[in-house]
């Protein structure tokens, strides 16, 4: 089983023990492939900078666990906000050369793999280029994996921001938001989602009607390159694991959530949640709210209270799903543009498959 | 049927078109009793002055529509804090003379009644007797309602702090989590949910495992008196309403809430959401969390960050909550302290009869 | 001496008993013209909704004082942050008809007088006809004080904001700022400060070589109007009091705060703090960060942090004057655009006339 | 000349270039002793870990520089909040070999150095156990520095918390707050500006009317012991700089700030600022409020509003204090507990000797 889905707790955003002790279990020459996806429990402002820390903290650790060829090549997601029951934590997925032979055919199994583009110019960011760019990063990554995009059931993208020139007012015009819009927009052109004529800038942040339905997308002013980190289901792959995406139409579908959990294959108990907590390998949601910032015909105060949108966002789907999975261990994030329908959102399970 | 629950939007704090359309429907000199309970969308912090604004703003409203005598009769409970999927809205309770006689046996339905105590001298807020004067408080309501303990489901308690001279470091002494504990003790003894020798003033937000089942307290600067809003279900009652109370066992217990529902009589449907939303005339649940700041086995940032503890409870339950009620409008509060086992809450629910 | 130039502190902003008490120096048929200016001390975020409620309890105070009539000829502006030292206060501008005649010429005094424009349609809200309907506005009060563009000291200007349609993501357009440079320059093209070729729409909170340097311009989304306070020196007029409007270049540039104090005809003792504080009967400052963030060549967080830049600005600069008036009773509001030079300021002070 | 003093802007708390820099003026093996006093600019909120992340960077850069040795020998305090017109920045105190031989007597110059204490056990936190060990290791730091405390100008001390236990309520007994107290109170105590026999546990954080003059104190979760930084005038030692404390009496006292400049031998111009910025090496301010919030006779919401109240002070004070010193590199903090007379703060500066 080449493929290990494992999670950890931090104790502060730069606590690696419980990671250390995630990655002492493999032998460092033997990991081919390592990605961390973590949730930061910094305040998500603009000067918070405990995703910095977090990443610092973390590649320090990996460096020490397998040198620094693979803290260099390890992908590294890590998103802050962990409001209302989401638990500080990370994903770690580790792929192990264990002697296992793929075979080139049969059941399907989880494969995961990274991809990063060049540097993003200053002047490209929010603009085709950088759509395309995204779209081109998805490509090389679905590439490395041998996948094609029906292959593909999740794609966390990382989208640039005009950085440290974020007190230059001409940066105003990339909000995070914009960021994501352009980001999800080249995702969804990868996978065949939107078609080339629709991706234009005139749509970018604008055009809600266009959205993919199997990217969960990010922006951060580090890096100022795009990375992705790619999910996908692959014929042959010695894998105990499955992943499976859905989605929700609003922040108070519990049903769409519990579809996808019994779509990739998990059991419900009669109250509606997760009958066994074992099978869950990971957890993956992105919630957003429409712009008229009502929730059926309610008024809400998500885009009108001094607590950003997405900390509203994310601390109520927290009690939401956090109920029918039985667990804090969520990756939940806000801000669905481009990436579902207006007020909707998506969610993907990892899930151990019958039997493994 | 005299009783009467309605809920209103509101458009911003001082908002009070739709409450006047809702006190429309009567003719004033019918109103015997009145009472709101209101969620504002201030941001709750120390220096929001949202709820006196809207309880300005509706005592115009009631004052201009049935004038001074029923606005300083009336019972309003107001409380800051629309996190997450929450509407900013208001119950209005209203028990009209329509000719109606009570019987004095016979099916049970729902009344209430608020009671006023004496201002609490500025010594004696955190004090025995502080939480003396709530259980007197509660139990003039209870005789206003010619009704015992055992009749009670819910009281709704505002406690007092210690108001202008809050930047007294004295003051500091009297938190509002301490002045919501004595007020959970008093009204628990009151119902005779807890002996009068354990109310002592050793326990006064430290012994955890008193607590009552039907109170939900709030703590308020101004005003200065102990102020409590009473539901009961009375036998003989002429009213369409029945009120339920339950609890849950912590933040992630969805459970917990539609068995309270269902013991009100309501229907869930296979999903688990209320199958029939005009059977729902309110909403009252009051969540907190443990003092480790864990659900279940896992650590949460809700007592570690900058967002104030109730925030982070009231955003997330919205989340459980509403997925469940399939509405924005429900009465959500926070700390739970002697109202409920640590990390528990309590909820309750005003439900039409069947047939009504 | 018919104007009167009062300050009263309240305890919250719904607090009127000083006010009140100063209203109660005058008989309420003698007061011609009535005007407050107020800080409150809500936390100043899109949901703070402390100045509804003092111009509503303001309001109901003038009404008992005087009536209705006077309660809806008052001017009142009220801005919130009281960051810093700044206490939160009012100032109460009162012209009394006390029988003193006004001789048509003379040595100059104190008047004040305000306007208010009809409501502005939302689509020309940031528009052209926004900026004429400012300049009109403020040309209707000084035709109303009989004074000429040469008379006027300062102006307070309440712009409108795309209201209750805030979550309205087209609302974006206009930002509390867009509405602020909009006013500015209608504002100074009124008092000839700018020439109407240049008041364009394409300068609009971009061409910050364009700026007046006698209006302090707020923004706020109730009432929907202009709203213009104009002070001005007339000849004649029987006015203990005389008003004088500089600058300073930078938020650590006190000596232009000095100047214009000496200006106005206070004394500054050896160490550069007001010799006598009865002197002084208002402070205005308006205060700003060029758009770089920087403070003279350093880096500040005023434009790249969780807080507010305006309220890095009123607490920064609270501290400064502070010291320099020996008072916290200040009238700081932050945001110079198309008010002063980039990152510069405007300040202004009602000074006692020598032997008054 | 061995004592350099220097300072350095950050980008953000991660970026250690313009530190590197400095350093890089000096052969590494000749660094005798090396202390970083750092404003970093993190919202200083409970969940802020832009300190911890500033301090990882910068031990990370100095090993690079100069080996391991050095970067755990090394004094770093880091302090978050740059509110108002405080730049992030850093002060790096270097002692270089310079071959120089130290005469034993002659005129005095600027030492430092830092002294830490073993681990401050959970229990005695708080306590007075806590007080001495602070004040042994002051005691240790002189020693180190052949000094004796009439030589002390200025020691700063880094007192513990109870660290990740914090979500414990026992915890809530030791605020920041209490902490500095202690601290405070431990330093006083081995300078001879208190008596032992007042050093006890009924005044900690009580008895406002203890306090020393010399030290000013922060609190800080990691670690868990107490250090501190020490600056001396020693006979005798080859410095270009000397250092001079003083104080102030409230939050609008710029006149004890400009003593304070002279005494320490520096020009202001005919405009109360500093006439030659050059002179400046660096400026310490510890300022803070009355408990009962107001400045003079005003109301300020200082300790009131939902800004904490260190962030007003910090604010404040740097309008105030950059005004004098021309710069936004100025080390302010908030909180004097013990440390100067209530709602007073104290001052110091590192300033260039007369021809050096």
């Amino acid at each position: 089983m080449p493929v290990h889905v494992l999670s950890y707790d931090t104790a502060h955003p730069g606590d690696t023990r419980h990671l250390e002790a995630a990655l002492g279990r493999f032998a460092p020459e033997s990991v081919r492939r390592l990605a961390l996806l973590v949730k930061t429990e910094g305040n998500a402002s603009v000067n918070d900078f405990s995703r910095e820390y977090g990443m610092l903290s973390a590649r320090q650790a990996i460096t020490r666990f397998g040198g620094s060829n693979l803290a260099e090549g390890a992908t590294m997601l890590f998103s802050t906000g962990c409001e209302g029951v989401i638990s500080p934590f990370g994903y770690a997925f580790i792929d192990v050369d264990d002697g296992t032979t793929t075979p080139s055919g049969g059941e399907k199994g989880l494969v995961f793999g990274g991809a990063c583009s060049r540097k993003v110019a200053a002047e490209e960011i929010g603009t085709l280029a950088h759509a395309l760019l995204v779209a081109d990063t998805v490509r090389q990554g679905m590439k490395d994996l041998a996948i094609g995009p029906d292959d593909v059931q999740l794609i966390i993208v990382k989208t640039p921001l005009l950085g440290e020139s974020r007190a230059d007012p001409a940066a105003a015009r990339i909000t995070s938001a914009f960021s994501k819009a352009v980001g999800a927009l080249g995702a969804a052109l990868a996978l065949g989602e939107i078609a080339p004529e629709h991706v234009v800038p005139e749509a970018f942040d604008r055009d809600h009607s266009l959205f993919g339905r199997r990217a969960m997308v990010f922006s951060s002013s580090e890096g100022g390159n795009v990375e992705v980190l790619i999910f996908a289901n692959r014929a042959g792959a010695a894998s105990d694991w499955i992943i499976h995406t859905g989605g929700f139409s609003d922040l108070l579908d519990a049903s769409g959530i519990r579809r996808t959990l019994e779509e990739a294959g998990c059991r419900l108990d009669a109250d509606g949640t997760l009958a066994d907590a074992d099978t869950l390998g990971a957890a993956f949601i992105k919630a957003g709210i429409a712009s008229n910032g009502r929730v059926r015909q309610y008024r809400t105060t998500i885009r009108t209270s001094d607590l950003d949108m997405d900390k509203h966002v994310r601390a109520s789907m927290s009690g939401l799903a956090g109920s029918i999975l039985g667990t804090c261990r969520m990756f939940i994030s806000a801000n669905t543009v481009h990436q579902a329908p207006e007020g909707a959102g998506l969610c993907a399970f990892i899930v151990r498959k019958a039997g493994a």
